[in-house]
């Protein structure tokens, strides 16, 4: 049994194509793993201290693509795939492709569509860490796509993180790694913005971030709060708790500090912006939620030009 | 000692200066919990309902505040909390006065002047609930000002929430809130931002809370986040996880995944943009929070104009 899980006959067989930054953890986390490990870079000189660990090293993509049960491919952008693919042609047909490469979500759309034409099995996926932390326990992976080719090489893909199964539509990887990407940086945003503002008045920022992290962020936002989607489905947003004009009103507090401060206000000004245009649709009595209804793409706009907020 | 409890006399006496919504439900609190109970309103029929369940109703703000170990101001604003006390003059002194009436640090400060001036014992505070969870346990007040004043009336503040002393700098309570808040509209823009574009591709959104509350924001931010402080403070951003490159990268995708789906895009647009000057600061290979260079107000810019952030 040792010799086997050392020989590594009874892991899957992978060829990472692409070796940046994350790809070149990948294909060291499958190394170690025992998964006989194919690499393909276009400058080939960077998988040396791969070979040297014992990758191999393939001398063209089709070589990379027929010597493996999973392909991962990890290049910059959804085009780099289609240049780096499009020379294999019939060598993808009935080859597992997982594509964990960042882009927009027309971008995994023609992609699976691309790789459907070829007759490849084609997952498309987000890794949500940065790559030190790749092989790691708790290191969530999103995947879209066939589900029967997710719970086929769901184990080797288990080898390098936590594989979250989103659904068979192949954007929903790309979507969610943007939406929850979005999320972050708002949220880092808006600590380093309050931050600046604590800076500026000389009071210590370590005590401000012990209360807004240690406190006021749990608080606010934990497991419960996924039961808000309800109201943005419903576009049921009362009032009772706290208005939207009351809002606009810290808003405003908000942004008149900043500039009191000395510190940019463009962030909590837009933020301002934004909610006033949800007031001057009428919903001044609603809570903060209806500004969901600024954002939202309404079917009455599909026949209409970007809005203005979209320039 | 019954008796003593609802005859009320070893609680301090209260005095509530506005009756908007977030003044009625402290009088209410008040009186519910046996506090002698004065309150005061620029239209005296707001106070029928609060007469009615026990308060008192002022003739003047000067009898008001002549009748309270405490006197609470829940005013508009800090223009209106100066025109109210005015008249009161010598009536102030010796009084202690706590004004929860929302600003900013700059209106905070020269209160708490014009209040020492007078004679009066101030504190500058700030209601972190909307008013339905006031009095409930956890509902967190902040306050800033004489760390004597604050102990002294501890319990009685305690009568409506729990309070929580920041430091003897007036300014710090509305601060501390301003940047609080501004945490919190960020947050939420980003998940209601990030749902529209869930939405906007016919996906569910609930899927989408549940991932991005139920685990991304706990895993994210928890209360060993507040450890970033010190690399704010030390200007040290070193980029071993992760350069600025990368994720003006990301918010690029995310900008373009805004516009690809019909959803305005100036929101992840501004974050882009804000990233970016970072990067053109040469801080490209340095980590996110370097965007805090982008927000922090430098001693160099104390005799320019406003940026070019703040118009």
């Amino acid at each position: 049994m040792t010799d086997h899980l050392e020989s590594g006959h009874d892991k899957a067989a992978v060829a990472i194509l692409g070796l940046g930054p994350m790809g070149r953890v990948l294909a060291e986390v499958y190394v170690d793993r025992g998964h006989p490990t194919t690499v393909w870079n276009r400058t080939a000189a960077k998988a040396g201290p791969l070979v040297a660990r014992g990758a191999r090293l393939a001398a063209s993509v089709d070589e990379a693509v027929a010597a493996a049960d999973v392909t991962i491919v990890c290049l910059n952008d959804y085009a780099s795939t289609a240049r780096v693919l499009r020379p294999v042609g019939e060598g993808l047909r009935g080859r597992t492709v997982v594509n964990l490469t960042s882009g927009t979500p027309s971008e995994a759309r023609e992609t699976a569509a691309w790789m459907g034409e070829r007759g490849a099995r084609y997952l498309d996926g987000a890794i949500m860490v940065p790559p030190p932390l790749v092989g790691e326990p708790g290191s969530v992976f999103l995947y879209s796509g066939p589900r029967e080719v997710f719970d086929e090489h769901r184990a080797t893909l288990t080898g390098v993180g936590d594989p979250r199964y989103l659904g068979t539509s192949a954007e929903l990887a790309v979507l969610y790694n943007t939406g929850l990407l979005e999320m972050m940086y708002a949220t880092m945003n808006g600590w380093l913005h309050a931050t600046a503002l604590i800076d500026a008045a000389d009071l210590p920022v370590g005590d401000f971030a012990e209360l807004a992290f240690g406190w006021f962020v749990p608080m606010m936002f934990g497991p419960s709060t996924a039961g808000l989607a309800a109201a943005l489905a419903e576009g049921s947003y009362p009032g009772d708790l706290g208005t939207l004009e009351m809002n606009v009103n810290a808003l405003e507090h908000i942004t008149r500090t900043s500039v009191e401060q000395g510190v940019p206000a463009e962030q909590p000004r837009l933020m301002l912006e934004i909610a006033e245009r949800a007031v001057a649709q009428g919903r001044g009595g609603e809570n903060y939620l209806a500004v969901y209804e600024v954002f939202k793409k309404r079917a009455a706009d599909a026949g209409h030009p970007a809005s203005s907020m979209s320039r």
